[in-house]
């Protein structure tokens, strides 16, 4: 039995995803290795849709780079496009709001998300539910909002403040910023999910991406 | 010291929700009094806009009856509505899916909670991902829709594998249909909440109200 | 080896609680039968300090009132205070709020027990963070008050919001209200232990009582 | 479509919090960048109330000393005052107690907390139940508090057994100390939450910011 | 395919379960039809050895009692002996202690237990550590027993006072007594896997038969 | 706007399971009504295939036999079959273990499962791994087996050890059977996922279905 | 008391378990030393049947090759197999699927398992449900398949539907790929005990090494 | 207000501990700096009872050995015993039985413990329930204990097969080896408490030092 070798498969790229969905595909970087990336990379080189790769590293980021010039990494959302530049805004206007400085990393990579994937987007920070002026504020930038990205950690409580507030839907990002029984995510995920307002509906923890998309998608020209 | 008596306070209603969000007032009425109840749809009375009951069993669905004759009582889904005919449907199209039998009462609630606001709402029963060719036949409707329900309890796939078909925005409700290892609702939660497909989010478990309320803003009328 | 009989053991009262911590008895009748109930009742009827029966059904506070002649149910919060009539007030007030109707059980259970402690206690509902402003509309009430006790349940976010609008401490009492991932009250009792306010400590899920207790403490009289 | 640039936005601090609450700002660095922490020390330069600085390492430290001389470094706790002196004290007095040394961090930062926000505190340690004659050989200083913090981990005992002692409210904060069945801290907090003695409130693992806090408002002056 | 039948089996007693582990057997009869307890009595009857029927309700105490005369049925423990008398105490002296009136009948059920494997056993209630003298006040008594089981629900803290105070090994018993955050026995559970005192081993919530036996086991004569 | 009416929607059977995977349909009654029971069995009729109801109690059960005369029920494993006559056995032989009297029901719903699809089927009870000697006294029949499906509530170990004696795969059935810290049958699941000899996969909690099911594909003739 | 020395034990392979099983032993590097790695293999090598070595790191890769030349070790899949040459495949066909990329390394494990303990093994990547096509592409091969073990991390939702499409049992494998709700692998894990689609029964998060295993032994020749 | 500096607590021993209780004193490492613990062990020089330093590591062992001259540092077990010889055997034998080779350090910790406490103590390795017949070639040596400490991690099934076998008490030590659904040793932690054999009793994860002196307290001379 000479010569045997293992089974060897390849990551192939769902290529017919912009073409069947209407939206780009992302590549989920962490845990690939960096020539995995880049081999991944090289396979979009030829397209010309938004392409976007999430969860990027440093190295992740230069490695696309290397195969796809004119990629631009936003290194605090952790995301590589291509091409740099977002398309022109169509339909109506995203608004992302975070609690506090420490959710800024997943707001960044939610609203990024929405202006590469075609939409217009503002981003508000600092506005926990502590300080409740600094919500009430900001209310006719929310209520001008087709859609409201709300990223809050800790007590999670920010979501239900904003939905009693505004007529638009609201998507709510749990993030795993906090200690102790945040475990890691987990308090402001139920907080969100038990929102005593209705209008508020919910992504997993530090999703900022998957909240920028369906954002994207709530918001999409009719 | 004559005379004391314990603090007594009332529930009152937010009367003027529909004017500052744009969507009827709900009440909530598991764990209310028939009592309770009644008083509140007392309130309601010369107000003339939509009010929904939730969560209403019978007896709740008669007292509402007797305070506000025309009121219809929706047993399946336990929702009593004011007036009984809902609005002239506007916006766009919301469309329910459900993937067993045992989900219908929850997916019948997000749609009526849907209808009752205002948009146009199809249901979908037994679509399980255990026969895919029962999804694809649908694809036709499911790519019509401006948004899409989807109410799975046990395995909660289905979410991701519609939201990988279609362009609209998924809003999934796990139900707390299965037994053992479901934990009551929690195995479809966190499916939905991991879907592998980008578009969904997630509301409550058997919130169908709070999915047909989200819904029907992110269908709603440009 | 005649006459074998198994151990007797008997329930004995903290006779020299009231004399050591201040503050009278409170005997939890949750689990007690009728006979247990009356015959602990009994032991205390040649005191005159206050006491209280917490978690008392119909059943426990008729026992009770045959022993104790005087004594006064308050059904809602299935409590049982002997004597009737509470002291006159003493210290600062404190201020019980809760988010629904269906907290109101709880609400009332803390209340009471801060005026049976001694305390002027007033009871504000229905002053959920979906409806801002009926939070603001009570700012004078809550910013005169020397502690504030807030009963929530479902997404718990009312103790944050008022934790950031005064100077008192707040006691947070997360109620079971709600449903699926409310978790029996595991989601509001997060949502309060991580508040982003300061100024916030926590009490088990639906312990009105201890609440009450802790509130009266720290109004007590210099 | 040149020049486009992702939105930026950037922390601001809740410059009226000491108006309206009346107790200063604490800025929590874990998360934050040395930059971050640098620029909102530099904001706060300008006003003279107390500032802190929580959850502080070395590197946060050393930034706000450069912006803000006089600042104080208390590393166990890690700990950042500014000014270095806190205040005269007022009030009543509070107490902190823990079980083992390795609470000391914890304890130590209520204590701090405490003491800059103008309050008396002194610190006893090592009074663990597994050896209850050092419980009660400070019956004493225990029973002249205002109010008494209890910082314990792995079993989560004494404040029970301190609140059954005393008439003054005690403020529960379980730490990560432990291994095993201690997960992270939830063993002590629900042993705490569970306290068979009344007159005990909790805080969240490890959060001796929150227990100082709360217990400066329970010992403020009338 | 005629005269298909399905499958049948019966439950076997382990037989030499005496001989084997030295200890009776014990019948666990929740779960199990009058019917089957009646079988399962009714195999007993030729053997004169102990046998414990446990969690037996009144209906599997009359089967038990139908088949075998002489049995006697401790209503509280939910426990059946078989015969009713215990035999001569030999060994050491086990002494059970509960914090709570309402943990008695798993007191019982431990007490007994050990009493008909052949102990001298002592039960002492309602020992709380909320009231230390309570405990203090039978110092003398522990100190005498050759293993002390100690049985407590809520916050589950007596095991670590009492291991603190003798040098008799102690089976720790949580139960299912309390409510919210006690999550139905896990508190007390993870209090005691976590005692800060050495000398505490636990066993399942509720589970008086186990702690009653493995005292035996431990109080056995050398 | 009149006539309106609610989207009505019915259950659908997926009539070519059969032919795509070679098993029959099996139709989960819990949470069905018995009318809802009633026209799935009529609309079964006309197909000649074995059809399982799952969980059916005996209101389900009189349903289905009323539209199909012939079917048979199986009360302990709450089972009804149409026809009531399993087919001729083909393949390997399925043995089903229990290790404890009360998971019985569980594993005839295994046993009749595995007959019902095809396959000789061989039922052995109450071989807890507390009595070892059961075990390996049942040696011959389970070395002789294709596949053991194994039964155990509580803790659990009867897979491991069965696994480590035998070359054919295991099948393990976690049950709810047990108290306490059993949690409904999550000790059990988590003890068999974790099983220390290779050879083990699990199905959910109580799923006897499933196992049979299982148990029967692998068991299938080449 | 001189020379006291405390008690040193080894560890002893499971010399007899390929005899007694049929499949060779596999030694769990994780947690052990180079030295206890390289100890154990050179017990094995007089032995001339597979050993595999199973969560390997690069250590313990050189230990064993040191000590058993011809060792093979695959670094992806961390398993060392000695001999290098897997056996000639006899029996059914394995065919291991996986969701993701990410999820490769344990599908390897699982594919390689079943390769080296006799059969012949397919693996074929990236066939996430969020793309059925993909899966739809690969059905002749499924349904070829004498067993399919399914490898995914999120959502887990792939095994229920590849059940649905074949007549042969799934393995499913839940992996620790994914972040925030996927709880280290809960998430799937918890879909697949779950599935809507019988035929499918589940190992431990990350398990290759044991789906591997069951696989070989369904599809051992008759 | 000059020279304010902040309060100052040392940690204390508990001096008295081994004439009140009849044990050693032992010192949990973990979390403690080389200073701290140095000052510790400066401390209990004049005293010439046996102390135990647990969870040391090397830096702990080296602090130690300086201020205890002839102290033994076990780095399997992180136990460093001072004196470093252990006392005359007396009393009964401890057993400790470990499943797997790495949950040696563990097993040792519970062997030195009892041994250092004055009891006589055997170590076995490798015994795992995937392999019968090695627990078996060990009943002699098992039933001639007074105890046996089983140490187990993964599926934690071996007590309860051990204590299926002997009359003596078994101790459980679950232990945190394993990985995915073992959740660090909650798996084998609820299967020890879940024992269906009578006599185990379990302590905390990992804990070898609790194990070991339970142990010794049960194995003490008459």
């Amino acid at each position: 039995m000479a010569d045997w070798s293992p089974p060897e498969v390849f990551a192939r790229l769902d290529h017919d995803r912009a073409g069947r969905r209407g939206y780009p595909e992302a590549i989920y970087c962490a845990g690939k290795t960096v020539e995995q990336t880049a081999a991944l990379a090289a396979a979009v080189r030829d397209r010309r849709e938004v392409t976007l790769f999430t969860r990027a590293g440093e190295d992740h980021a230069e490695a696309v780079s290397r195969e796809l010039p004119g990629a631009r990494y936003h290194a605090d959302a952790r995301l590589v496009a291509w091409p740099g530049e977002p398309p022109e805004p169509a339909g109506g206007r995203v608004v992302v709001l975070c609690a506090g400085t420490s959710d800024l990393p997943v707001a960044r990579e939610a609203c990024l998300t929405a202006r590469y994937l075609g939409r217009d987007c503002a981003l508000v920070a600092d506005v926990g539910v502590a300080g409740l002026h600094r919500v009430l504020g900001h209310l006719d930038l929310l209520r001008a909002a087709r859609v409201v990205v709300v990223v809050a950690g800790m007590d999670g409580a920010l979501p239900s403040v904003v939905a009693g507030l505004i007529s638009a839907p609201v998507i709510a990002v749990p993030t795993s910023v906090g200690y102790g029984a945040a475990f890691g995510g987990i308090a402001p995920l139920l907080t969100m999910l038990n929102s005593c307002a209705p209008g508020v509906s919910v992504v997993n923890i530090d999703n900022g991406y998957g909240a920028g998309h369906i954002a994207a998608q709530i918001a999409a020209p009719a």
